[in-house]
This record gives structure tokens, sequence and C-alpha cells, in this order.
């Protein structure tokens, strides 16, 4: 069986504890003359951002700053971000934080170089102009917006998470380091985790999963394993560096083979009802590879082998108790593994489950889904 | 033992049967006008050559050609090249072909973009501008500078391979099509796949190698070892794609892990004898391994244990009979392990040693060695 003609892109990626202190070079070698710099405002996000604007600053950089940034980032806040950066005459984005500025981050580029409103860009290869130069610096282990081509923005006319999805979303340079992850909570950690385990396996089962981005999946998954338990336990230096680099090769997968059905959900549901994207996903994943696994039978069986190689995963009936065994596993650590335990009543789930049909995550599930499929989902993990 | 910063970069890579006609699309999205396309004359490149000219002459673009380039490509080559980029005023470098090609392709864009001649910028980090947009179609399964930062040019004066080595030399898009490899020699894929397994395994021991790398590295290793004799017999497509994907993966991971000793060696031997690259690693990679055994026992261990899954390679004694399987594995598939069947006299080896010992790639050797290190290996192998 031959393969098909597959793409794959990635930003250069600066990895390890200590590599923020390459900031100012990198922005040196973007032509950095006015950073543009995005980041929410948590509390724990001050001190690095004192320190990052004493890196550009000192670097002979002008800095302005953009902070209006929440969870599940708004339509109107990328327009005023936008802008800010046109007025100040910025020339490179560095964004900080975790998926909700770095996608604010990418939603400003697109503006301020293809000029429309943000919803403009809906769907796949939408932009035409190539973005502002970015560099990214993620602070959760988890979304991997600073490696994929994929930026989530709320359309708040219509409730909806809308995906943009360009091989230009990709920043340029994303420099992770795993020092940003000792002052984030546990249960920050094991969120962002479940989320990069999402990507893992949703994009190891999709369509267009392609040599390359199995690997990355596998290692991911790998990781996962080896880590999550332990982190959680010790917080140790190399389990939180593990976790980081688990959801680093997961976004290079998800970015370049897209997602399923799981995200689709994720997406509709928080666009819907403003919950935490990286709260779903514990809940979701299970009832999704039970969902998808007739379409891709040894694939299911080799995500379970990874996570459970003490386990036999032979007959259907194997599988399925592997997939219990996930949720176990979810439980034991912590997160809601019951979609009744996030929302407040069932009567959303119809709208929800019509506009995850229609997210652009749906074209590479494994398995074609109707409304009443998903509903059925929603159901299952009532 | 936490993880040092680690760089990790490679092109957009498009890959698969057929993905050559992608080119023009390429080529636009990096705003061509007037495309600068370098090849060698080899037969075999005629009719691919023919096609390419066409798709850039209907996508509306101009095209000019430059074909004087050689095996071991000469630092006046490139600034033949370079002359005739300027006067076309070219915006775009496409090139086609092995390694040659593709590195004196490079040459050209440092010495447009830079503007001293090609061997001022020696060693690493040495070039300061960007240069222009470079879409390369490797036509051999091993060099892999389509994805490497590497560039290796003779200095003709001193009779001396340099090593250029630079973020700025990987290419915006590798195009790598495995139809290109249809139309070549057994014996050139085979060279081509030992020169890629050189790449891995080099890597994989080096003094840079990170988690990054280390894992194309092992990708390609378990690729080589699963389709090198399959190849050889049947050619089959998948074969020959397995091996391209296989030098892809190496070639990601020297890229960015650098190379050691054998490489130095090579590219000495090279540019005083002007032998080819490829016929080289087939002599001198087992002796390197031996040489490096005790810096990286482990690793060596387990590129034996990836390369042959039957074997036990606890003590030592067991991994020098590993190697000495390699040496077998290699003579069967018919390429050289002796240098002199390659070499005219041992004469030239104390001047090879010493230009083989101020070599970049010595710099990743996971071994100091010494000039009379250096001779040594070349008498352990003569």
């Amino acid at each position: 069986m031959s393969m098909r003609v597959t793409k794959f892109a990635i930003p250069e990626i600066i990895f390890g504890r200590g590599s923020v202190q390459h900031l100012a070079a990198c922005a040196r070698s973007l032509g950095a003359k006015t950073v543009f710099l995005v980041s929410d405002k948590g509390l724990e996000e001050a001190g690095w951002l004192y320190s990052l604007r004493k890196m550009i600053r000192t670097a002979g950089f002008a800095c302005v700053e953009f902070h209006e940034v929440i969870a599940n980032p708004r339509d109107f806040q990328v327009h005023m971000g936008a802008e800010l950066y046109r007025k100040a005459g910025a020339d490179v984005i560095i964004a900080l934080g975790g998926g909700s500025p770095m996608d604010t981050a990418k939603g400003i580029g697109i503006v301020v170089s293809n000029g429309r409103t943000i919803t403009a860009y809906e769907g796949a290869n939408r932009i035409e102009r190539p973005l502002p130069p970015m560099i990214f610096l993620p602070t959760t282990a988890g979304s991997g917006s600073d490696l994929s081509q994929f930026c989530i923005i709320t359309d708040m006319a219509r409730k909806l998470k809308i995906s943009i999805i360009s091989r230009s979303l990709i920043p340029n340079i994303s420099i992770i380091d795993p020092d940003f992850l000792d002052t984030k909570t546990t249960s920050l950690i094991v969120d962002s985790a479940i989320d990069a385990l999402a990507h893992a396996i949703e994009s190891f089962i999709s369509r267009a999963a392609s040599p390359f981005t199995e690997t990355q999946a596998r290692l991911a998954m790998h990781l996962w394993r080896d880590n999550i338990e332990k982190a959680v336990e010790t917080r140790s230096p190399v389990t939180l560096e593990n976790l980081s680099l688990s959801s680093a090769y997961a976004g290079m997968s998800f970015s370049n083979a897209g997602l399923g059905a799981g995200h689709a959900l994720a997406h509709a549901l928080g666009g819907r009802l403003d919950l935490r994207h990286g709260m779903m996903h514990s809940i979701l994943l299970p009832a999704i590879m039970r969902f998808n696994r007739m379409a891709c039978m040894s694939k299911v069986r080799e995500v379970l082998e990874i996570l459970f190689p003490d386990g036999h995963f032979k007959t259907e009936e194997d599988i399925l108790r592997g997939i219990e065994r996930l949720e176990q596993r979810f439980s034991a650590l912590g997160v809601p593994v019951r979609l009744r335990s996030v929302l407040p009543e069932k009567n959303v789930l119809p709208s929800v489950c019509e506009a995850a049909v229609h997210d652009a995550c749906m074209v590479t599930n494994p398995r074609s889904a109707t409304v009443e499929d998903l509903l059925r989902i929603c159901e299952e993990v009532w």
C-alpha cells in the first residue's frame, strides 16, 4: 500500500528549561523593532511577563502589550488587539500563555495582515496573505497552539467556536520552556495533559494521519503513559518536562493530521457554554474511541497497547474493556468523566451536537457521524 | 536528569508519490516571479527537468537554469551560479537532484544574499542575512540536504571540503517524491541509503543529540533495517518509499544533532581525492562505531539492537560482534568495506586525517579524536 501525498510542517522549536532566554535573539532574527506582546492576566503569569518585558526592552525593542485575553477568546477581543497592533505599528507578535493568548495572537495576526473581520476566515486554507512573524511561549503543556495550524475563536453572534486552519498559522518559532509549568496547579497540568492525549489519539486515528504524524502521536502517548501519574504525585522536573514533550509531539501530530469528533464536540460545548476546553476530554475521549472503533480497530488497539502495556486487546470485548480502563485512569487522576458534572442540564445537547457536526474537525474523524450519533455519544457519557 | 536547551528545525515537507505536482503552488506561495533552477546534467534527470520546466513556465514564472553542477561541488561553480542568479534577477531557488545540486543551490543562496565569497562562511552560524526562498526536490534518498542546516562545498585552493552550518540553510519547502528513485540504479540507491544510515547513527550518538533528534534517528534505523535488502531485491514501490522516509528522518536528526568522525573523514577524503561521498560510509561507519563505543556504549548497543533485533548485545564482546555483523551486512549489499578498494595508496591518509580533525563535524563526535586516532581508524579499515 503506497502512501498518499502528505504535508508536514512545524515551527522552529527551542525546547528546554531556560529556553526563554533565547527570546530576544529570536525576535532579532525576525527583524523586530516593535514587539506586540499578547498574554492573559493570570496572576501566575505576572512574574514571567515582567521578565519578558525586561528582556524585550533590554534588547532595544519597543514593546506594546495586550492582555485582554480570557478563556475561549472572543472575536471582538481579536479586533481590539488588531486595532492596538496597527496603532502601535508593531512588527513581531509574541504570545505568552496557554491556548487562549496564543489563539488570540493568531487571530490578531490574521486580521492585521488580511484585513477582514476574523470570522471571515473560518475553515481551511482561507488565509491569503502571510501573518506577521510570531514567537510563541506556551506556559501550559496541552494546547499545542504554538505548533499548530489551528486557531479557535468564539464567534459571539453565533455563540460558536470557529476553527481557522492554515499553514500560515504556524508561528515562526515556538519556545517551549518547562520552567513555566512549575508554577501551575496540578489540576491545570492534568487537564492540559489530557487535552494533549486527546490530540495524540484523535490525530492518530484521523483520516489524514501519515507516517510522520503517527510517529509523533505514538511518542506523545508513550510519554503521557510514563509520566502522568508520576507528575501528579511528585511534580518532579523530569516528569513535567516529559509532559511538555508529550504535548509538543501531540501538537506536531494534530497540526498536520487534524482531529476528530471529540474536539468538534468540545468546541461546540465551549462555544455554547463557555466551558474550559481542557476539562472536557476526560469525559469525551473514551466515548469517541468507542464510537470510532469499528472504523479503525487496529489503531484503537495500538493506542490501548501503548497506554496499557500489560493488557491484551485481541477481541472487541478486550478493546471495550481497555477503553473502560482509560476512563478509570482518568477518574483516578481526579478529573470528571461524566458530562453531568460540568453541564447544568441536558437540554442544550441537541444544539451543541448540531454545531459540532459542522465543526472543521469532523472532516478528519475516521467515522462519519450525524447529529444523532453525536447526541448518542453525549447521552452515553451523561 | 534534565534536558539542556535544544533547538529543532525542519522545512515544510511535502512527501509522497506525485508530490512534485505541488511545485508551482509552492513557488507561488513563496512569491516567485523568476525561478532559478539548479540541477546536474545527469541523464536520468533529463525527463524530470523537462517536466519541472514545463510546470514552472505553465504557472507563469520565468525560469533560469543552472546545470554546472558535479559531484563534490566546487567554490567557483557556486560563484558562477550566483553571477547568473544576479544577472537574471531571480527570486526563488529550486534545486533538483542529489546532495550536489542542493548544496550548490545553498551556496548560491548564501553568496547572492550575503555578498562575500562562499569560503568566507565556513563553520557554524556565520551567515547573517536570510537566503532567497528555496524549494528542494531530492532525487536520491540519502543526502538529507533538503532538510538540513548543512552545506558542503569544496574549497579548490585548499583542496578541502568546507562545512557551512546555519539555520538559514534549511530550505523553505522540501518536496520528497519517491517517484524519482524509480529511475536510479540499485547501486546508487544502496550508497545513498548507507549515507542515510550513517546520518542516523552518527547523529544518534552525537554530543548534541536531543529527544527530538533521537526519535527521528531511531525511526530512520528501523526503516533502513526493514527495507534495505528488500529494496535491492525487489525495488518495490513501498520499499523505495520507505528508504525515502528513512533518509528524511535521518536528515531531520543530523540537521539538528550534527554528525561525527565518519562524516569528518568522508569530507576530507572527498575534498582531497574527489571520491563520491555515498561510497565511503560502508567503509567508515563500523570503524567509527568501534572507536566511539566506550564514549556511548548504551547508545551503540541500542543501534545494534535496532539493526539486528534477533541479536544479544550485553557485553562489549557482543557489541564488537554486532559491529562486525553490520560490516558483513554491508558486504552482502555489494558495497566496499575496505578503504583500499577506493583509495590508490595509503600515503594520502596523514593529510586526510589532518584535514578531518578540523572538520566542523568533529565537534559533535561523542569521543575526542586526534589525527593519530583518525589514522588508526583508517588503518583498521584499510
